[in-house]
């Protein structure tokens, strides 16, 4: 019986019903079905606003109606500006549904960037916070390609940047006076949705392509993965411009729960809100989790369990104990825009609660094992793409692969090519296995430091340095070395300024926790680490700093 | 910019990396996954017996491989006759791992049902129940095709059926000595996996067509659905050969939960597991919860609460009322073999916690609105494919769309377009919606009782009369009558035979409980009611028996 091919295709000979029985896959159709089955349930809070589902749809569709009446047409790009708002939720819904593709850009990046993305996204129309004014002037000087349509969200702040923009629409009032849009079918599921662009460290931000059926298995991947349900109140401490909040702009909304938009994370806020609001779930970097330990209000036990997922960058052991003692269930997430977001999750074992809160850590911070989208996950070596045995101590590239991974690059497939043509996407992350499947990342496959021909992982040197109780936070990166090659170099951060631990005490601490030759042989103290707007360690600055300092000793 | 176009393909000017990031999507990768994730938990659970998922994954390997050296090739079906075991959850993935088609045929079906179903899907090799020998070797003496290949799965009884059978492979021994096969990968996500006969009440079976993509999606909403995760422990109440166990089959391996098998419903011992085993999960129809309550047993409450899916037939009030008493979360779930079981849920309003339990069990007895896989649900006129307005009142025609809706009825082409050949399926049932959206089954299409021009539901004056303290259980359908067309006749079983309560008192009751022309007008004490193996009630048998009665008077 030939059944598999006789059926592959609803235009064979296969039975009819192919519209019965085909919906293409998007993460718009979570908003169709909680319309349905939370009409009155609060979708969205943002301040002492508080929209029901049956709000948040209709002003989706309208914001879809209004970009349709300003010229957006299917495949054209609506960019975004802005930091977490009820307007940057709609965008992720009435985006689509006007048949257009989203572009989240960073809201912290500087006119020239901006300016370089919407040219190479073409992008139609901007939707901007009214603070960033300034920022988006400078970009349309820079710009080379057509200006965009202009619509403003007004934060009700007083403080408005003067500006003298003569075309320009208000967010509210178009919302307002506009129609519904009939949302536009999906042609193809794997057409695109959305375009995030790389951060971009070395050369140009790269736009990576979200198919609809990536941004929909993700979202539910992550609805799964964080256990949500329509009992979910999910704080936005996760930028939305940062794919797309990891997809939980969809995966919230998947499980019919509650956003609480938070255009700023202040800590002490954040753990107000966990009192007063209900919050049951977050998601937020590392440098996030240290910002609520260091306020006085973390002397409070959280009144609720609180599912923290974290990641953007590794989490250290001491931290997440110390978050897990106050009420977090903080579940330790890895991925990159490329990967939607969240690829691998630090999946928990029951049996992991009854260990030592610190051995507990211990295994949290590694990046763990693939999300239920995530079809395989192997550490290969980057040339002979072999697998490197799990025994936690190969290294190997972390290679993924599986339906959220990118479409690619757009207009860039020499890029594409470079990280995903051989039939899997190689992250460019330097990680072992582990003997129960759990992959730890050692090192962006660029941070790795080469002493005397042995590869020393800057995170292992990092996680164990974080031990010492007089440092808050620090970074290890490769120093020029005559005879070694390379030397590992420390950027430490004291808990105190005034009582801080001396060069010799602290390396006399690492040579007691690990092998003599992956001892740093610098050590600079520094007020605070350089970071992205979303937590990221900018090692490449600390470089900058190191070249400096070796030109003036 | 032309990206959905240029996207919309692989193949074409899209960026490279077709293979990292598409993978057609099938529920045998939960399996994959759980076996690098939980390698160790308990997967299965039989009697004495528990299989890690490292096992159990070996074991659907080595049952693969046996099925090829058998000869199953690509797109073969291998049928299973057999009541829920660890073979069975193993033929849910070695059987698709080895590139074949599963036909998990109803256990308690006739020899000349079997040998029907067997010829129409042309199976290769038949893994069946030692103690159903019997029914086996008259299926084959009436097979018109080419007999398949028998595998008998050794129960451990002492009293098998005497058997003269010549060739035949020993299930254990079959997958001791085999080697693992390699899992054959999934051409195209739309190919077949399985194949389900409906039950046929009226002429022959029809073979449902599952897609790997159907089947995928089904399960993942229902791990969503029914909350499952690594800590569910699912009790297999539900036979597995009922659409292969509304896809838990394969939800539960999603999810990383422990499957523990039950050969036979006994209701005594279903309370005991959950006591002894730590039962979390569990599906039944209406029936099987009707068989807990009625056991001494049942007066002590549940150690945990336990969430309890219940479908295949209408629940009523009073039952779900006193389960939720017990500890037990009732969910109730709508579907059909045409929609890989579950495709509406009873979804469970936070709200309705603060409800009396009689008022919360009236809104649980709704079928609900469309699960996660389900993409759209709507009340339609049969004939205009107009929808019904959501009051409460209007009767509409069931109709379903979504990727869970089967690929076609195999070899049955007009049958397929009868049901679905206008872009919906028709589920022939019967339904109100109500305002909030939930939507409430009335009848079968052919179950309605038409009196005077009015159409009455039968399920409604079900729900009434089981409200009556004297009344155990009861059935409606129509009678004959010559001036009405119809009226309502009711089949009705006492709480106790001895006290039963007159006529006259009971249809008092209806009169002061329903509008008048509704009331039955005919009653019948019986001491139970035809039920199918799966608790469905069978109107068709009390039709016969009115007949005979009517005959006779």
């Amino acid at each position: 019986m030939a059944l598999n091919n006789s059926c592959a295709t609803p235009s064979s000979s296969c039975p009819p019903g192919g519209e019965s029985n085909h919906v293409p896959l998007s993460p718009t159709s979570f908003l169709e079905r909680a319309v349905r089955v939370h009409p009155d349930r609060p979708a969205v809070v943002e301040g002492d606003v508080t929209l029901t589902y049956q709000a948040f749809y209709r002003r989706s569709l309208k914001l879809g109606g209004a970009l349709q009446t300003l010229g957006v047409a299917p495949g054209d790009v609506v960019s975004t500006l802005g930091m977490n708002s009820r307007a940057m939720l709609e965008a992720h819904y009435g985006v689509p549904m006007a048949g257009g593709i989203l572009n989240a850009i960073n809201a912290r990046l500087d006119g020239a960037s901006i300016a370089f993305i919407m040219a190479h996204a073409e992008t139609r129309v901007l939707i901007f916070d009214q603070s960033l004014r300034r920022t988006v002037a400078r970009a349309l000087s820079l710009l080379t390609s057509p200006a965009p349509v202009l619509i403003e969200i007004d934060e009700g702040s007083d403080d408005a940047p003067a500006w003298e923009q003569p075309t320009l629409h208000d967010y509210e009032s178009l919302v307002a006076a506009a129609t519904a849009c009939t949302p536009v079918p999906v042609g193809d599921e794997r057409d695109c949705i959305a375009l995030n662009y790389t951060s971009g460290t070395t050369g140009n931000p790269k736009g990576v392509i979200y198919s609809h059926r990536g941004a929909y298995l993700n979202a539910l991947s992550n609805t799964l993965t964080l256990k949500m349900d329509e009992r979910t109140v999910y704080l936005w401490t996760l930028p939305m411009f940062h794919c797309n909040g990891w997809t939980h702009t969809w995966a919230v909304t998947a499980a019919g729960g509650t956003h609480v938009c938070m255009r700023r994370v202040e800590p002490a806020r954040v753990l107000e809100m966990i009192h007063t609001r209900g919050i049951t779930h977050m998601a937020a970097a590392p440098i996030i989790m240290t910002m609520l330990l260091d306020r006085p209000e973390a002397a409070t036990p959280l009144p609720h369990p609180v599912m923290l997922a974290t990641g953007g960058a590794p989490p250290n052991a001491t931290t997440i104990a110390r978050m897990s003692a106050l009420g977090f269930n903080v579940l330790h997430l890895y991925g990159m825009t490329e990967t939607y977001g969240p690829s691998l999750v630090c999946q928990f074992q029951p049996e992991w609660s009854s260990l030592t809160p610190d051995a507990r850590a211990r295994l949290q911070i590694r990046q763990g094992v693939g999300t239920f989208a995530i079809e395989r996950v192997a550490l290969k070596d980057p040339v002979t793409h072999e697998d490197v045995p799990a025994d936690g101590r190969s290294l190997g590239h972390l290679m993924l692969r599986g339906n959220t991974i990118m479409q690619g690059y757009i207009k860039n497939p020499d890029a594409t090519r470079d990280v995903m043509g051989r039939g899997w996407l190689d992250t460019g992350d330097i990680a072992v296995m582990h003997e129960d499947g759990y992959i730890e990342i050692r090192d962006r496959a660029k941070d790795i430091i080469i002493s005397g021909g042995e590869s020393i992982s800057s995170i292992e040197i990092e996680e164990i340095m974080m031990g010492h109780p007089a440092v808050r936070e620090v970074a290890v990166i490769a120093r020029p070395h005559d005879f070694w090659g390379e030397t590992p170099h420390a950027f430490v951060v004291p808990i105190s300024d005034t009582d801080r631990p001396s060069d010799a005490e602290l390396l006399s601490w690492c040579r007691e926790h690990m092998a003599h030759f992956k001892v740093p042989r610098h050590v600079t103290f520094q007020a605070s680490l350089p970071r992205t707007s979303t937590g990221k360690l900018q090692k490449y600055a600390l470089r900058e700093h190191q070249k400096t300092q070796m030109a003036t000793v």
